[in-house]
């Protein structure tokens, strides 16, 4: 069998774990790695794999696994559509979905190749069951409630404010799509606690939801990558009210964002050329083997 | 817009719900309905839609949504295929999911038409959730919990033994996939019910399961169509253990399947000539709406 030969461009924290589940994948081969420093400092882990600071210095690479920031998404799989390698992104900004999938998708169909975007938990496998629920109970409300867990766009912004030394942002669900957020901060020597607090709730990330800021001698002895998922709707199938439905995960956060990623990694190879996010492609696409197989035993 | 011309074909309880979805869906039109009886005796909410014995004799139609007994499905479907209109049904014998498709996809070829069979929710929705649950953590354990609620094949099993007037078996989950079978029950005159009791425990269907068999004064009073699913996994994600994720239903029973049935209908419009189970296509393909205001809305 022709193993699926991926890059993993960024090697960041789920760049890190995309290795991983590449490794445990019975399908695919690492062609390598892009990081910005290439091969200086190279990790122990990546010694039998080349780390290169381009991909066109890696050999016949099939897709690139973009685990960079996501507001390099869009310019670095441009870039490497162009060389017809498929792309593959965890991009999690909900309202730039849309113009990404344009954008990606005149590039891909230019390469000849495929990109599957926003390909994480959400967006990403949480979508898949928002869309599946709409389609079982056409009318009606679905409720995605997150945490407890880190937000990362939450914590960037207040370590952004001035006074904070370091940050933790915690998402705490309360039901109904409504959260908390837990703030951990150490404060910098000369600002008062009180107003980098106050500046905390000022803020446009924190004004509209319950924050409580929360001082803290030391905020990585409070780090843990643990989060979660409650998914609900409550909705109507034909005439017939009331048909209620949950999901809930308790997961590692950048494990399954990676394990996502090289699920859809895999996709890409199915696909006509084109851009895809996770709801437009067959589920079954994701898993390895035999189709027949695959459907006599989850089906 | 072109609505979609559906019939229904078989008119039980899960093609009167059908009916109620499809007058709910904007974009269908329903093209008649398949009666054995065909207008004899025609129900009062048929009155505006034409009631015949022969697919042939509706207009125009461009899915047949096939609401027969599940070992119908397969007769019917080859039959209407053939006439190049597409066909969706629930069948659910799981271990003869395989077979059928590999029937009907030649016969969905050679009609240039599309079959999307085994579409419910186990099989069906539940399938989607399982092969998703498989792809973003490949190792682990899935268990579908069913119930509590009725079984359709395990009551009728029960109705087949001698002294047995009027049965109902529910299916009570007691987790990791092992169910209690609560048979509820009126016994004939002349019969003892011990002796009843003891057959029906040692019947196939139930020798391998906890059963309790019970005698009720009124079958009848005890039935309700709600039903649940409780389907967990556990598993690793790259090299990372314990990923926990559970999907839980709470539903009326055939307004559910009608409505994923009149979802796949529509599916069925949007897939190449052949025979799908849900796994194998976009769940994208199951709403109504333009595809890219359904992306910013749910992915």
């Amino acid at each position: 069998m022709k193993k699926i030969r991926a890059a993993i461009v960024g090697y960041g924290n789920i760049g890190h774990y995309t290795l991983q589940a590449l490794q445990a994948a019975p399908d695919f081969e690492i062609a390598g790695i892009v990081r910005r420093n290439g091969a200086e400092n190279k990790p122990e882990e990546l010694a039998n794999y080349p780390v290169v600071k381009d991909i066109r210095e890696l050999q016949d690479v099939d897709v690139a696994i973009l685990a960079t920031p996501t507001r390099k998404v869009e310019e670095y799989a441009k870039d490497i559509l162009a060389l017809g390698i498929n792309t593959v992104d965890s991009f999690d900004i909900h309202t730039q979905i849309t113009s990404l999938r344009r954008s990606l998708n005149e590039s891909a169909k230019a390469g000849n190749a495929v990109s599957i975007i926003s390909a994480g938990w959400d967006p990403g496998s949480d979508s898949i069951v928002r869309t599946m629920l709409e389609a079982i109970a056409p009318k009606g409300i679905t409720y995605t409630n997150f945490g407890p867990g880190m937000s990362m766009g939450h914590t960037v912004a207040v370590k952004a404010i001035e006074g904070v030394k370091a940050a933790l942002s915690m998402t705490i669900p309360t039901g109904t799509g409504i959260h908390r957020r837990m703030v951990y901060i150490e404060v910098e020597e000369g600002y008062e606690f009180e107003k980098v607090a106050a500046a905390i709730k000022a803020d446009a990330y924190f004004v509209n939801d319950e924050t409580h800021v929360i001082q803290v001698p030391c905020v990585d002895d409070l780090l843990d990558m643990g989060h979660g998922v409650n998914l609900t709707r409550k909705g109507v199938s034909g005439t017939t009210q009331n048909q209620l439905f949950e999901f809930n995960m308790r997961i590692n956060n950048p494990a399954l964002t990676a394990q996502v990623l090289v699920c859809v990694a895999r996709a890409s190879m199915k696909q006509q050329p084109g851009c895809y996010t996770m709801v437009e492609i067959p589920v079954i696409d994701l898993l390895y083997g035999e189709r027949e197989e695959l459907i006599a035993h989850l089906v």
